[in-house]
């Protein structure tokens, strides 16, 4: 059960974002233009590191939603997202995301971690000073949204259907349209 | 020396904002409705909680700036910020300062170790249901931050005076003004 007092009927960060529409605006801006803004980085492939970091930090909520998010937008679907969720550093990826996804679940675990190595392997493989950044911040991202979901004690929906009804609405609508949504789906 | 090209004479999420201007928007809003917006925790207590949370997470740059953010706006001053951050659970603060501060240093370890009793704790001593809110996601923003800085290897300026200039700053501008203003300063 939260700990506040959400609206039952909208799971996650969606009862979150209901609570607080002023904190709700600047968070669903945010992830707008970090997970779907303009990018040499696809949508899907930005949905994918965040996927993996929230597994990492057994978010359940995070963890499905951004998962079908990710597998909405990426060629290989909910398969290359499972298994790059459950083993990132063997996933079929190129070697710029395989990188990438090391720079964020390194940041995931402590930012001082990082490793001047790590960053100049994403470079050798083709990542931009811009991608790097935004690695960085997609992990630091949902190291905020798991302590924010989690640490309110918010409930995540056992059925696979809401996330993919859910993934289906993100894409149509993006995050704004999604978090202002009827009953957030 | 940072991991990206940033401007070297930005120190801290100053240098980032600059970087990376499409994120920094909402991350200045968040922070600007979160810890400064309309609100039962004053200016002061929000900073506080903050800092605690950022010393705690070994944050030189947050530690020190929310810090000097805190004590510029809190009538104990630099004393009772530092006496906070080094023991937050025996400061003189009032008990529900003293209960939220050990909610968001819970969560700053993980959302999930937040228990019904903290939050119990939290409301007997008189907290509403949004400081409640507002406290997680304030732990939850600085798990963020200190991931952001310290993963792109930015640097934290060692002079005291830098941190009590930038508070004069933000006391006047807010977080908007600050990001934006000419070296950030």
């Amino acid at each position: 059960m939260p700990h506040i007092a959400v609206d039952p009927e909208k799971p996650g960060i969606i009862g979150l974002f209901d609570f607080r529409p002023e904190t709700a605006k600047p968070l669903g801006e945010l992830v707008e233009v970090l997970l779907r803004g303009p990018n040499s980085l696809s949508r899907g492939e930005r949905e994918l590191i965040g996927a993996v970091v929230s597994r990492s930090n057994d978010c359940s909520f995070c963890s499905q939603a951004h998962g079908a998010f990710a597998a909405a937008q990426l060629e290989g679907g909910s398969d290359l997202v499972e298994r790059t969720q459950k083993d990132p550093h063997n996933a079929p990826l190129s070697d710029k995301m395989r990188a990438l996804l090391r720079i964020a679940l390194t940041t995931r675990d402590s930012g001082k971690s990082v490793t001047a190595e790590q960053i100049a392997a994403a470079r050798s493989a083709g990542a931009t000073e811009t991608e790097i950044h935004d690695t960085v911040l997609i992990a630091a991202v949902f190291s905020l949204f798991t302590r924010y979901v989690d640490g309110l004690g918010t409930e995540a929906p056992d059925a696979p259907e809401w996330y993919a009804g859910a993934a289906q609405q993100l894409v149509q609508v993006g995050y704004p349209g999604l978090a202002g949504a009827p009953g957030g789906r």
